[in-house]
C-alpha cells in the first residue's frame, strides 16, 4: 500500500479538529456588572454592608487589559464578550464558571452565607438563564465554609438545577479540610454527585487562621505559592479518612498547579506505609486515592525549558485522567487550548472535554457555539 | 587490549569503596543525657523552668527502638553507641550534629535565648571536645529566631569555635523567613561563612502563627507536609531578595523531602517571568539563586516505585551539587548511604562526602573512624 503524505496530514488534522471541538474550559471567572446586580438579592441588614472589592485578598500588580470589553467595561462582565474572546475562537462549547467573591474570610457567617446565596441566585437568574440560551454556561454554587451546615442547606437549594455542575470553596480556610466539621459540606456534594472545586483565595485573610504562606509580601510570592495550601488540604482530606467516608466525593483542584502532584503521592505512599497504624480507616495507597478523587486544572500548568520534563513528570501521575483544562479566562494569566498541542491527542482529548464531561456528567454536542 | 572482567571489577569495587570513604552524614541529631546537663548551663530565672518534653512539638506513633542504647538510654545520647551503630558501619567519618530543642515556639525570647545559649555551651564542651577526640563531630549553633538580633550575637559568639559548622533554626515561626526582622541572623550567617539549616520544628506551635499546615491531626499528616513549610520560606526568601541582599548567605533545607523542587522551579521561574515588576531586586531567575543558595539532606528522600522516576526528577534540578547525604539518626526515619547506591559513582560520591565538604568549608581525610 502506498503511503500518501497528504491524506496523512488531512488525516492528522482532523484528528487535530476533533480533539479540540466540543472544548470545555473547567475554570472561567465571571462577575456582576456592579453591586446592585448583588444587592437585589440581599435583605437587610446585608444589604447596606455588601459592595464588590476591587481586588480580591491579594493585590497583583498586573490588572487585566486584554479581557476588558471594547466600550470599558470589566472582564469577565458580558456573555456576549465573553463567548467572542473566549469560547469562539478557541472551539470551547461549554465554560464552567467560578464566580469570586468575598465570602471565606469574613467574620460574620451569616452574612457570608447571605452573600453566597445571592451570587448563587444572580448567577442562575443571569449567565445560567438570560445569557445561556446556547447552553454554554455551567455554573458552580458558592457556599460560605465557614458554617458547613448552612453551606450544606445552599447546596441542597440548588442540587436540582440543571445548570449548576459543582460546588466551589476557596482554599482559605481555618482548618485543613479533612477535619470533620467540614463533613456536612462533603456529604452534601457526595449524595448530589457534584465534585467540590477549591480555588485559590482568602488564605490568611480575614478569619482564616490556615495561612498556609504566613503573610506573603508580594503578589509573586503568593501566586508561586498557590499549591501549598491546596497539598493541606489534600493531606488532611486523605489522613482523615474523607474520601472512605465520602466514597463519591470528588475535589477539583483548580488554579493551583500540577506538577507538584508526583512528589506529593510519593511522600504520602512512603510515609504512609510506616504509619498507618495511626489512621485505620485509610484502605489504600493516598495516590490511589488522590488519582480516584481528585482532579486538577490546567492553568496554571509549570512550563519548563523543555517539554520533555513535562511530560515525564505528568507520565508519574496519571494526568491523563486526572487533568482537565482551564483557561482562567479573563485573569491576565489566561490559557488558550493551543498551550496543550505538545500532548498526544488522546491525552488531548481527555484533558480537552472528556474528563470533564465525565465528572461533570455532562450530555453536550461537539458542536461550536 | 585484552579486556580484563576481573580486573574491570576489582577497578569498580574500589571506586565504589574510594566513594563511600570519608561519608558526611549532614543530619544526626543529639540530646542531652537528662535535663540537669543543660541546666548546669541555665541561670535563674531560666533554670528552674526548664525541662525536656518527651516529644518534641508532634506526638509521633513510632518510637525509635533500634537506637536505645544496650544498657536503655535515649536514642543520640551516647557518643560511643553513636560511633558503633552509626558510623563505623556506614563508613561516615563525620556526623553534623543538630540538637533539637524547644526554643522557637517559646512566647519568652529571653527564656528561648538563654536555652539556646545553653544547648550550644553543653554541645560545645561534650560532643564538639570531650567526646570528639577523633574530630567526627561537628555542631549546629542553635538559636532562636524571635529574637533575630539576639540570636545574631548567639551566632557571633560560636562563628570562631573550629567545631560549629552551621547555624540551625526550626520552620515554624512567626514570619516567612524572606521578611526583613530576620535579617540580622542572615548578616551574621554569611559574615562567618556559616550555612544555615532549616529544621522542621515548632510549625503552628506556642507563638507560630505561620502553621503552613494549619493544624494537622496526625503525625503522617504532619510529617508527609513537612516540605510546605521549607517551600514557603524559600519562596519568601527569594522574593524579598535575601539572596542578593546576602550573596554568601547558603541555606540547608534538612529533613524536609527533595523531589518537590523541579515544580516549584518551573513555578517560580514561570511567574517571575510575568510579575518581576514587583520585585526589582532579583537579577535572576528564581531557579538559579535555588541552585546556588539551597542544599538539601536526602533523608526523608522521595522513593516511587521506580528509581527511573525518581532519577527523571533528580536529573531536572542539579541533584549532583544540591544534596547532601544524610541519614536522619537516631530517629525510626534512619536512611543508611546505601539508599543511594541506584545513583552514579560521582553522583554519590558528591552527595556522600564532597558537597557537605565544600558547604562547611571541612578538610578531612577520608579515613573510617
Amino acid at each position: 500500500m502506498m503511503i500518501n503524505p497528504l491524506s496523512e496530514e488531512t488525516e492528522a488534522r482532523a484528528e487535530l479538529s476533533k480533539s479540540q471541538s466540543g472544548i470545555i474550559d473547567c475554570d472561567v471567572h465571571v462577575y456582576p456588572r456592579n453591586a446592585e446586580e448583588i444587592k437585589q438579592y440581599l435583605a437587610q441588614p446585608w444589604k447596606h454592608r455588601f459592595h464588590i472589592r476591587k481586588n480580591h485578598y491579594f493585590q497583583s500588580p498586573v490588572t487585566p487589559r486584554r479581557t476588558v470589553t471594547p466600550d470599558g467595561r470589566s472582564p469577565g462582565t458580558e456573555p456576549e464578550f465573553l463567548r467572542e474572546q473566549l469560547l469562539r475562537p478557541h472551539g470551547i462549547t461549554t465554560a464552567i464558571l467560578l464566580p469570586r467573591a468575598d465570602v471565606s474570610a469574613n467574620h460574620d457567617p451569616d452574612y457570608a452565607a447571605a452573600v453566597a446565596t445571592a451570587y448563587n441566585k444572580w448567577l442562575s437568574d443571569t449567565w445560567l438563564n438570560e445569557y445561556n440560551a446556547d447552553g454554554a454556561f455551567k455554573g458552580s454554587i458558592m457556599i460560605a465554609h465557614q458554617d458547613p451546615q448552612s453551606a450544606a442547606k445552599e447546596i441542597e437549594r440548588w442540587a436540582g438545577h440543571p445548570h449548576f455542575v459543582q460546588v466551589v470553596i476557596d482554599s482559605g480556610a481555618r482548618a485543613p479540610f479533612g477535619q470533620r466539621h467540614y463533613y456536612p459540606i462533603y456529604d452534601a456534594c457526595a449524595r448530589h454527585g457534584l465534585p467540590l472545586a477549591i480555588h485559590p483565595g482568602a488564605d490568611g485573610i480575614g478569619i482564616n487562621i490556615l495561612a498556609s504562606q504566613g503573610y506573603p509580601s508580594h503578589f509573586l510570592e503568593y501566586y508561586a505559592g498557590l499549591s501549598f495550601a491546596m497539598q493541606v488540604h489534600l493531606v488532611s482530606m486523605l489522613t482523615e479518612g474523607v474520601f472512605e467516608r465520602f466514597p463519591d466525593l470528588k475535589i477539583v483542584i483548580t488554579e493551583g498547579g500540577v506538577t507538584w502532584m508526583p512528589a506529593l503521592m510519593w511522600r504520602l505512599d512512603q510515609e504512609y506505609k510506616g504509619l498507618r497504624s495511626e489512621v485505620p480507616w485509610m484502605k489504600k495507597l493516598p495516590s490511589e486515592y488522590l488519582r480516584d478523587h481528585v482532579r486538577m486544572t490546567t492553568q496554571p500548568l509549570e512550563r519548563p525549558q523543555r517539554n520533555e520534563e513535562l511530560l515525564d513528570v505528568l507520565s508519574m501521575m496519571n494526568y491523563e485522567e486526572m487533568l482537565l483544562f482551564s483557561s482562567d479566562y479573563p485573569d491576565e494569566h489566561f490559557a488558550s487550548p493551543d498551550q496543550l498541542e505538545f500532548l498526544t491527542p488522546r491525552a488531548r482529548s481527555r484533558i480537552l472535554s472528556e474528563n470533564a464531561k465525565l465528572l461533570y456528567h455532562l450530555n453536550i454536542s461537539s458542536k461550536g457555539v
